[in-house]
C-alpha cells in the first residue's frame, strides 16, 4: 500500500478470481466457463467489428440494448448493458446502498458481495443458509434492508422458486432487492417478469455462462426505468464507453441464436446430471444444482486435499476455505469427455485414500 | 431518479460523451478518434481471440502488461491495464483522493475530472488557465494538494514541457500528481521516465487515439509499484476481468507495431499542420496543438453557430458551452480528404455570414 492510498480503502480485501495457471495445460473446471465456443455467427460478428476499432463503441449500446429488451420482453429503458455483470452489481451497490442503507445476503454466496459492500462503505449482514445449504426465503421477508441474492446461488447451485423471490420483493417495498441470475439459464426460474410489478427489483444476468462469452465481458441489469436511469447516471460518471465494439456485436449476435442457446443449456444440464449421478455413485454428497457447476463433498477426503490431488493430476476445480463448505469442491460442468477425465481422476484419488 | 438512489449521488451530473448521431452519415470530427483503422496484425489478433470467447480473459492481462512495460521502459509491476483510460483515471481519483485529500485541475480541461471528483465525494478546485489558454505550471508548484493535469491539455491542445511537469511533481511530494497523457503521442513530451524518481507521479495513457483502438477500450496507468498496487486493489474490488480477451490481444499486437505507430502519429501531425494553416488563412485563431485535434475560433462566427452550420452540412465538430471557450470549436484531425471537406464547408459558412 502506498502512503497515498485513501484510508477508506486501507482495509479492503479484494475479490480473488479462480486461478488461471500458466504453468501447464489443465482441464479447467474452476471458473464456471462454458466448455463450448460461441456459435459461428457470434464469432463472425465480433470479427467484423475488429476492423473498425478506431471508432468508439456506441456509449448507449443501443442496438444491443434494444435486442436484449426484445429477448427479455421488457422496454429498452429497463435494460443496462455492462462490462461483465460484476460492473452491473457494483453500480447497483453504489446506487442503492450507503452508510444508512445496509445490505444483507446469505453467508455462503458469491464472494464479491462483501467486497462491493466494503468498497462502497456499506454496512452488511450475512444471513446463514439453512443446514441443507438452501436460502430460507422467510429470513428476508419484510427485513427492511436492501438484499442481494444469487438465484441460483453460488457455490451451492441451489435455486429458490419464483414465488419465494416475489414474497421477498413484495414484502420489502422500501428497499431494493437485487437478484443475481448469473446461472439462471441452467434450470432456474428468472424473476425478470416481476419487474413490471415491482419498482424495487433489480435483476442482473451475464453472457459469460449460458452464452459462452466470458472472455468478451458482457452483463446486464434489468429493472424498472428509474432504477436503470440511476445505474446509467453512475455509468456515465465512471466509464461511458464501458462495452467495447466487438463485444457489443458478439452479444447482439448471441441474442439472435435462440436455438443454439437452448441446445447449449440443455447439453450442460445433461452432462451435469450424468456427473452428479457418477459422483453420487462414488459416495459424494451432491447438492441439487440448477447451474453449470456442481457442489459436492466426499466423506473420504477433505475438499482441500481433493482439490490439490486433482490439480496434481491436471484437473482444476475450486475449493473455498470457508466455514461449513471447506469440505466441498465446486466443479464446473465441462464436456462429457472432460467430466469423464475428472471422474476417473477422482475415482483414482479415492482409491489412493483407502 | 428513483426514490432508492443514494443521496451521495443525487446531485451528480454525469459526463456527456461527444454525440454519436445515428440519423445520418457525418464526417465525424467530434470525438478525437483516429481516421485510420488499426493495422492488419492488430485486427487479426483480435479476430483470433473471437473464437475463444467462452474462456475468461486473463485478469492480470499478463502478456499485455509485460509488453507494455517493455515498450514504456518500466517494470511490469509499474503498469495497470484498464478498460479505457477513464477507468484508470477513476481508480486514481478513488485511490488517492477523498474528503480530506482534495484535487485541483485547470478550469478548462477534460470534462470528466469534476465528474470523477463528484462521484467520489472529493472536494476540488479549478485553477484558471492563463489568458493564452496555457497551464501556468507555477500555479501548481508546492500547492500541497492532489493534482490532475491533461498534458497536452484538452480541448486546448496545448502542452507543458517535461521540466515544468517535473517541477510540479517534485514540489508536491506529499500529494499524488496525475498526468493524463491521452494525447501525448502527437507531439507532447511524456513524463513516464520520471516515475523512477518520484513515488507520487501517476501517468495515464490510452490506446484510443494514437493506436486507433477507441472501440476496443484500452488504457493504462504507469507509476511506482505501490501506486499501481493500490489501483490493483480497486480493480480487483470492482471488476477483475476488466479487459476482454480480444482487446488484450489487439493491444499486444498494437504495441508490436512500432513503425506503423510512428507513421500514424506523423501522418496526423502533418494533416494537423495543414489544417491549422488553412484555418489561419480563413482568419481563425488556432491554438498550437500537440494533439490529434485543433481548437480554433473565428471572429466572424460564434462557436455554437459554426458547430450547427457544419452539422447541417454533414460535418460534426465539438463545441463546449463553457465560459471563455464558447467561441471555439474542437476539430478532430481526420484524413486529408476529410479535412478538405471540413475546410471547404467552413469557407462556405464564412462566406454565407458576410
Amino acid at each position: 500500500m502506498s502512503k497515498f492510498f485513501s484510508a477508506k480503502y486501507a482495509a479492503l480485501t479484494p475479490y480473488v478470481p479462480g486461478e488461471q495457471p500458466k504453468d501447464a495445460q489443465y482441464i479447467k473446471l474452476n471458473t464456471n466457463e462454458s466448455p463450448f465456443a460461441p456459435p459461428a455467427s457470434v464469432v463472425e460478428a465480433a470479427k467484423t467489428e475488429a476492423g473498425k476499432l478506431h471508432l468508439y463503441s456506441d456509449p448507449e449500446s443501443a442496438a444491443l440494448t434494444e435486442k436484449a429488451a426484445e429477448v427479455w420482453g421488457v422496454k429498452r429503458s429497463q435494460v443496462l448493458m455492462t462490462n461483465g455483470s460484476d460492473e452491473a452489481l457494483n453500480f447497483a451497490f453504489m446506487a442503492f446502498c450507503d452508510e444508512k442503507h445496509p445490505i444483507v445476503f446469505p453467508d455462503i454466496t458469491y464472494g464479491f458481495y462483501p467486497v462491493f459492500a466494503e468498497l462502497n462503505g456499506i454496512p452488511y449482514e450475512k444471513i446463514p443458509l439453512k443446514k441443507d445449504f438452501s436460502v430460507d426465503y422467510q429470513d428476508y421477508v419484510g427485513i427492511g434492508k436492501n438484499i442481494v441474492i444469487a438465484n441460483p446461488n453460488a457455490p451451492t447451485g441451489l435455486a429458490l422458486p419464483l414465488w419465494q423471490i416475489e414474497e421477498i420483493v413484495k414484502s420489502n417495498p422500501n428497499n431494493v432487492v437485487i437478484i443475481d441470475e448469473a446461472y439462471v439459464d441452467f434450470g432456474g426460474e428468472s424473476c425478470v417478469p416481476l419487474i413490471e410489478k415491482y419498482d424495487n427489483l433489480l435483476v442482473t444476468q451475464t453472457f459469460s455462462k449460458s452464452r459462452s462469452l466470458a472472455g468478451g465481458r458482457l452483463g446486464l441489469a434489468i429493472g424498472c426505468e428509474k432504477l436503470i436511469a440511476d445505474l446509467n447516471t453512475l455509468k456515465y460518471s465512471t466509464n461511458p464507453y464501458n462495452v467495447n465494439r466487438m463485444t457489443a456485436a458478439a452479444g447482439f449476435a448471441a441474442l439472435c441464436e435462440r436455438e443454439w442457446f437452448e441446445k447449449n443449456c440443455a447439453a450442460i444440464q445433461e452432462v451435469r446430471a450424468y456427473t452428479a449421478e457418477s459422483l453420487a455413485n462414488l459416495g459424494f454428497t451432491v447438492l441439487d444444482s440448477k447451474t453449470n457447476f456442481l457442489f459436492a463433498k466426499s466423506d473420504k477426503i477433505g475438499g482441500k486435499a481433493l482439490y490439490e490431488k486433482l490439480k496434481a493430476k491436471g484437473v482444476l476445480v475450486r475449493q473455498f476455505n470457508a466455514p461449513r463448505i471447506a469440505d466441498f469442491v465446486r466443479i464446473t460442468i465441462g464436456t462429457r469427455a472432460q467430466m469423464d477425465v475428472f471422474l476417473a481422476k477422482t475415482a483414482e484419488i479415492l482409491e489412493e485414500e483407502k
